[in-house]
This record gives C-alpha cells, sequence and structure tokens, in this order.
C-alpha cells in the first residue's frame, strides 16, 4: 500500500486525475490511497497565508516555510509509514525516468509531494525538509500539481498488481529498452488503409517476430539513443 | 487565441487542471480556450464504443480510428483556424522541452491534442491523422490525458501576456539557460536557519550578482549538460 499525498495551493487540478481510471481502480483494490491536499489548511494566521514577497526583490511569490514543515509533520504522523519520502517538484530536480519510477514503486510507503507554484519555496524547505527534487522534464510548468500527478501516475502504475489484465507494464516502452511496435484494430480497412496481413494471420511466432523488428525499426529512427542505454 | 482540444476517454482528468489557477486566467483573459472532450460523444455504433482489440492478439485495448478522425474533422471545421496541429501524446514522440513548448506558443491556433490510453492507437491514426507525436519524457503513464494537460500547460504559459504580472517566463529555469538561483521569504528565521544576509542587504546589483552566482554553481552541480547546450 502506498499513501502518496500532495501538498498544493490548487488540489482540484489533482483531484480528477486521482480519481479516475487506473489511479480509482489502484485506490479500490487497495493498492495505494492517494489525496491532494490544500496547504492552506496548515497556514498559521487568519487570512491562511501561504505566500510571501522574495527577500532581495524580484517578480512573483515563494511559498513560506511554517506551513509545509507543519503539513510534512502532520501528514507523517498521521500515516506512520516505515519509509516517508519527501519530494519537491522542480526543473533542477532529478530526471523522471522508468528507472526512477520503479526505485519509488519498489520502495512503496508514504510519498509526500510538494508542488510549487509561480516562483517556488522557500529555499529552507529544500535544504532541511525535502529527500529529493525531482524534474519531470526540461520545460516549465505554472502548477507543480501537474508535476505531481505526472509522478504519481507513472510509480503506481508499476506497483505489481495495479495494472491487473489492463495492460502488462512489462511490455511498456522503456522496460524493454525499445519504443513499441505499433498497433491496429478493426476495422480491417479504414478509408483505404489496411491492417498489416502478418497480423491476420495466425502465426504467433510470426508476429512476435514482426513486432520485434518493427519495435526496432521505430526505436532505431526515432530514438537511437535508447540503443546504447544499458537495462 | 490558442484553442486546445483535448481528446480523450478521461475527460474528467484533464478538467480541474484546464479551469484552475494559470489556465483559468489564460481564459478569462481570452489568451486561450481549452477543452477536454469525451471521445465517446465520436463513435457511430449504439454502444458508444472507441476501443478494440489488437489485431495479432496481445494485452490491452487499442482505440479504433473511425471516433478519432470523426473527431478531429468536427473540431477542425468548428474552430476554423488558419494553423491546426494534430498531436498524439506518446512516449514515441519528439521531447518537449521548453524550445518545443516556445515553438507551439508562437504558433498559436488551434492544437487538437489525441491521448492514448493503455496500449494506445491504432498506428493508422498516426500514420494519417496526426502532425507530430510529443513525449513528455522517458517514463510511461496510463493515460494520454495527464501528459496532454502537461503539454498545454508548458504551451499556454509562454503565449504573450498569460503571465501578466503574477511571474515571469524569462526569468524561468531553462529560458535563461541555467537553473534558478534559490528563493527566500518571511520568516527572517525559521528553526534557526536564517536567509542570506545579502538578500536583506538592499544593494541591488550585489543581490543580482549573488543570484547569478548561485544559478551558475546550481546548474554546475545539478545539471552541467546546460551550460555545453546552445541557448
Amino acid at each position: 500500500m502506498l499513501h502518496v499525498d500532495i501538498l498544493t495551493l490548487f488540489p482540484r487540478i489533482c483531484e480528477g486525475a486521482l480519481s479516475e481510471s487506473m489511479l480509482r481502480k489502484a485506490q479500490e483494490r487497495g493498492h495505494a490511497r492517494l489525496q491532494a491536499h490544500d496547504l492552506r489548511a496548515w497556514a498559521t494566521d487568519k487570512h491562511r497565508i501561504t505566500d510571501d514577497a522574495p527577500y532581495g526583490g524580484g517578480q512573483g511569490m515563494v511559498l513560506k516555510p511554517e506551513p509545509i514543515f507543519a503539513a510534512v509533520e502532520d501528514l507523517r504522523a498521521r500515516v506512520g509509514a516505515e519509509r516517508t519520502r519527501i519530494v519537491y517538484l522542480s526543473p533542477a530536480g532529478r530526471r523522471l525516468s522508468h528507472a526512477v519510477a520503479q526505485e519509488y514503486a519498489e520502495n512503496a510507503g508514504h510519498l509526500i509531494l510538494i508542488a510549487g507554484h509561480y516562483e517556488g519555496v522557500d529555499q529552507r524547505v529544500i535544504d532541511h525538509l525535502v529527500d529529493e527534487e525531482i524534474s519531470i522534464g526540461d520545460f516549465v510548468l505554472t502548477n507543480g500539481a501537474i508535476a505531481a500527478v505526472v509522478l504519481t501516475d507513472a510509480i503506481v502504475r508499476l506497483i505489481p498488481g495495479v495494472l491487473g489484465d489492463d495492460a502488462s507494464a512489462a511490455d511498456d516502452s522503456f522496460a524493454t529498452g525499445l519504443l513499441e511496435f505499433p498497433h491496429y484494430t478493426r476495422p480491417m480497412e479504414f478509408r483505404g488503409w489496411s491492417v498489416p496481413e502478418i497480423l491476420l494471420s495466425g502465426h504467433h511466432a510470426e508476429i512476435a517476430k514482426w513486432r520485434r523488428e518493427q519495435a526496432l525499426n521505430r526505436t532505431t529512427l526515432q530514438r537511437p539513443d535508447l540503443l546504447d542505454e544499458p537495462l
């Protein structure tokens, strides 16, 4: 059972994603418990202030340290997991990959994801509270809540039992080291474009060979760098 | 004005994100119009079937071509933009980066994002309908709808006027070629940890110099690869 708590000023950004499709099923089946929390619940002043202007000047607002420390300490005590990891979503972090998601899925316990907003979070949160900064890529989002959902989905689907019969994580791009082969479904012919004949042949060994070749060709063409990487 | 239409089996995954924070403001200010659509609305049979088993066997389901072609043709006609780009979110695609987001933001018009699910989409959609496949990173998500939200956010925030006074995209990580400098806000001292004195000095030139040094140090330490890249 993996507990994921997302701390954000915009819990509604996460709520739809956490309660639909695979993430809903993972919770129904008891593999995960996923919640987005409004950081304002841990603000201590009567105006529920969670951010303030940056010292030294500049644009944007910075998330204050007190509500974040209070929220993390509160959630940690509530869940009482043996192993809690505090992650800050940041473009400066370690890049999310299949291997990083696998590492988190295997160390399931309690994950607290801190989602920044605009200019980010007071550095003392990163220096003294956060275990790791994770980046989902070399681009900037206005809201870390979106990145927190990406990280949650990438991890939860790799928890054994979560995907069930719906799909197999072992066949994924990156798990095999290759991009996926092309997929076809009905109709057999659509606007003059036909399904490759081999897929209609019923020869399972030949189909498996064709798929492997297609995956290799596609990887060579679109992502040759993947072929150089050790698995 | 950028129109973004997301085609998915799970529009609720996107709805919270598209209607909060910056993406809400961008729409209120007339910079963008963002919608998630249930692909089932374009299914032609009475059971509203949008996916089917893969030809050649295997696990998972594949999105059928007919509803996707119908949806794209319908939305394209409805919006009537001069320039429509059809994007399929896929781990095999071109990697999303700040530069890719910038390219889409500058060519604002009509963007139709096709979000796959489990095993993906019939290859004829990719071969004959899609202009470009985009990947948000080397990891797999159960649902392309989450990736579609990431792409939308990364693009919309770069449309001139969207960020307004809230923050400046020009100071971003990746836009400057460096990771961001550390931020601090009140209180000046928290649990014994103080804000760096330079930020309290009022010497704007010194503060700017310190920030530049911090950004450089951080980049050298955490992402030396960024220093080798041309801007």
